[in-house]
């Protein structure tokens, strides 16, 4: 499955020590680079004031299929979980955008570390975010 | 950058036409058979009832950057829209857990068409789909 970075992520996150558990609990700006062929697709994205993040954790384990949850030691299946470590490591963020300047994004909310790259962006739907009841 | 599929999504919907604009508008089952090397990663999931499936969108056009929105001929980028059209066709669906059974999940309120390989599967955490206000 071909999947080609559209970008990459600059934080002050250097390892799993320095990011917070959830980006929407941290109020530190990150910067998204776009790179310039995907520039394009950027078009507009300013009147948005939510964007969802997904990226790939380029320092996960990928070998991990149960672990203990964070609060107790039951060993779950990492499926029930929202860890880092799993098969395929896409993390997803929902951000506030901060501003647009060129193929740059200053964001608040990202927990993804320093250089991580971006695979997509799309645009917040609390439908898409909500199941049904 | 290598993503392999952890299963496949067996649902009614053959075509884009067939699909609900968002699966969480949709009471409509579907099935997720996680492949067998990766079903170790579903213990516990039945105490779930909500989960986030991220799948691949393998019959998206993905040499698209800007398109109209879906109410408007405003031209915009594909980063500000939940298009399946995009360079990295990465589809989220919060859903509803109706049962799990072996390697097997029913589930409510995914949009994705018949056959669409999963990429990951996680927890629901409202948490992570809310951004900081």
């Amino acid at each position: 499955m071909n999947i080609q970075p559209i970008g990459i992520i600059h934080s002050p996150y250097k390892s799993h020590q320095d990011a917070p558990r959830q980006g929407s609990l941290s109020q530190t700006e990150s910067v998204i680079e776009v790179f310039p062929d995907y520039a394009d697709g950027l078009k507009g994205i300013e009147r948005s004031y939510r964007l969802v993040i997904l990226y790939w954790g380029d320092r996960a384990d990928r070998g991990v299929l149960q672990s203990p949850t964070p609060f107790d030691p039951t060993i779950v299946g990492v499926f029930t979980t929202r860890s880092p470590n799993r098969p395929n490591p896409i993390a997803i963020c929902t951000v506030k955008l901060l501003s647009h300047d060129g193929n740059t994004l200053t964001v608040v909310g990202l927990d993804a570390l320093d250089g991580s790259p971006v695979l997509d962006i799309k645009g917040y739907s609390s439908e898409a975010a909500n199941a049904p009841e």
